[in-house]
């Protein structure tokens, strides 16, 4: 069978060599006589690779002295849990409602009884957009945003300014753009996107945040116990880890995140063009404003302005067979989506705009 | 470089064959076209791993029906907050401390402000032996106890008999004897020992257990929570699920599971019978009544019964130069350690006791 080009939402795509790379090591890891997948944690065979992620990360996220990494487990899930119960001080939190995604991270706030507001929202326009004129208070113990929504296909342009700490959830934009770091105080990120494979999660955090130890937080969902640890407290991911050093390393080898960030939005372009080319047969569902350079949403119009649910399957159906998978858009919001992280690359996406605009032309 | 014998107590030697499948599937995984690690969790080709893990799973470790199984992250480590957060209800706890992970699970307990007590503890003792006539009470909101003994080299004989519902850490025994399952109402592992690699748990709980749903436990660290998406909440870990399937597949073809304590019971004899026939020269750590079948901790003796930790130096060295690594033991009670799990063929067992007979002839 051919390689298909997978849009799929995450876990996605990832470089073809860095599967054949991990093809090459799996049984003999470079002529150690045994695969990193076996080698102890505390060896200096795998010492040696968690160290590289954590300085390679550092090096081409430009991550500045005063933060520290962590690699954890559990997914953005687990701290959608962790942050409040690392963060807060008894003072207040306020969310931004960007989608599915920080409404969990809200659920999960209050449940830990923590005092907290949502201080805008875009779900009553289907959260078409990242809200506008975002002001947050001085002096939270946090804020917190999604810098990107899978699901509705939005992005941030910038981060908002604030005087209180800013908690970024950027699970589906990590590395494909260069943060300004001097606006965030904790990223996070799920790697199945654009750092690897599922199963380990990155934070980065200002160390004066997180060296914090809070006696009521179970010692294993302390940052401070994996921060004294370096991420070594118990045994990690070493899959996920050795994937993200891979994957670290494919993005310093094609020019860094700056590289891969002109690379984005060249893709993204060419999709968005497609679309807003097509005199209204393709229609995104994102707000200008607000269009997301990972996944593109977007909907199949009747002529009256109404989704056309069965022209998207025949669409779906029809991208499958010609190998394009992963198109089928969330079930919340349905109609079509195209993820457009680093590891896809331009030719999938001139096949899907090729494909798209065949599909309109036969179907019009 | 030939293939290590390797000894290592976790992350541990996998049967070479699996390596060498997961290296001819990895690029592209069974004819689909893509990779496993790139196939969204909702796909079908994903979701057939992960069903057949679990049905695998509960067949060949003969999980009767009233349990069920979940495949969690975050290690042990995890399950030590966890089991507190979801099974203490206002009652008492009861503990067997036999080393250093019930230590943990202990410090975990404690820091919920549980109502608990330590029934029983090997410390005086170095944690040489399971300790024994364990008698739980018969009201307990759980009883608690670690089956194996990564550290020490002690492990159960069979479990203790109790009215409460008795929770087992097997981490560094699942799946190397068949458990009797009228004992136990909640059994976790992680994987990387006996079934794949880090960065996968494995739940085994009796379902009235762990159907509670608990208001004030974060939504993720509910068992309910992933009992109700069949461990599909979150984005799974899928290489470590894929690995543990394919190590469950492998269980299934040699034998199963009595076949696999068959083996394990043969390695373990050779390596205690060639330490207890060493005329003092070699000296196991567990007692006798405790031995792990799974780790076999051993001291080198001076003539007046110190530990030679000199000799124990050079062993590792000259073992280390044959191709035998992981030998060390821990830190915390230095000497020799031998992990023998299922993956440890009995050639490798032969290598190591055929090297300790010419290392003892030559420095007696």
């Amino acid at each position: 069978m051919s390689r298909k080009v997978n849009f799929s939402a995450g876990p996605s795509t990832l470089p073809k060599e860095i599967l054949e790379q991990i093809r090459d090591e799996i049984v003999d890891f470079r002529g150690e006589g045994l695969s990193i997948i076996e080698a102890s944690h505390r060896s200096k065979v795998y010492d040696d690779i968690h160290s590289e992620a954590i300085s390679l990360l550092r090096e081409i996220y430009k991550i500045p002295e005063d933060f520290e990494v962590l690699l954890l487990q559990g997914g953005a899930s687990l701290q959608f849990a962790m942050v409040p119960m690392n963060l807060y001080r008894g003072g207040k939190v306020e969310f931004v409602d960007s989608g599915s995604w920080s409404s969990k991270a809200i659920k999960e706030a209050k449940i830990q009884n923590i005092n907290f507001e949502t201080i805008a929202s875009s779900k009553e326009t289907s959260y078409d957009r990242i809200p506008e004129n975002i002001e947050f208070s001085d002096d939270l113990d946090y804020a917190y945003i999604t810098s990107n929504n899978t699901i509705y296909g939005t992005e941030y342009r910038e981060f908002p300014e604030t005087k209180s700490p800013l908690v970024v959830d950027a699970s589906s934009d990590i590395l494909s753009y260069q943060v300004d770091w001097s606006r965030v105080d904790l990223l996070f990120a799920g790697a199945q996107k654009n750092a690897g494979v599922a199963g380990v999660t990155v934070v980065v955090a200002r160390r004066e945040l997180i060296e914090r130890e809070s006696s009521k937080t179970p010692i294993i969902l302390r940052y401070k116990t994996h921060l004294d640890k370096n991420s070594l407290y118990n045994t990690p991911p070493v899959f996920a880890i050795y994937t993200l050093n891979l994957i670290l390393n494919w993005i310093k080898s094609i020019g860094g995140v700056d590289e891969v960030h002109r690379r984005n939005q060249q893709k993204a372009k060419l999709l968005y063009d497609t679309i807003d080319s097509s005199g209204g047969f393709y229609v995104g569902h994102a707000d200008k404003s607000s269009r997301s350079l990972m996944n593109v949403t977007f909907n199949i119009k009747n002529g009256d302005g109404s989704n056309n649910s069965e022209l998207e399957a025949k669409f779906i159906k029809e991208a499958t067979k010609l190998g394009m998978v992963g198109l089928k858009g969330h079930r919340s919001i349905g109609g079509l989506r195209a993820s457009l992280y680093n590891a896809m690359d331009i030719d999938g996406v001139k096949q899907l705009t090729q494909f798209m605009d065949n599909f309109k032309s036969k179907n019009l």
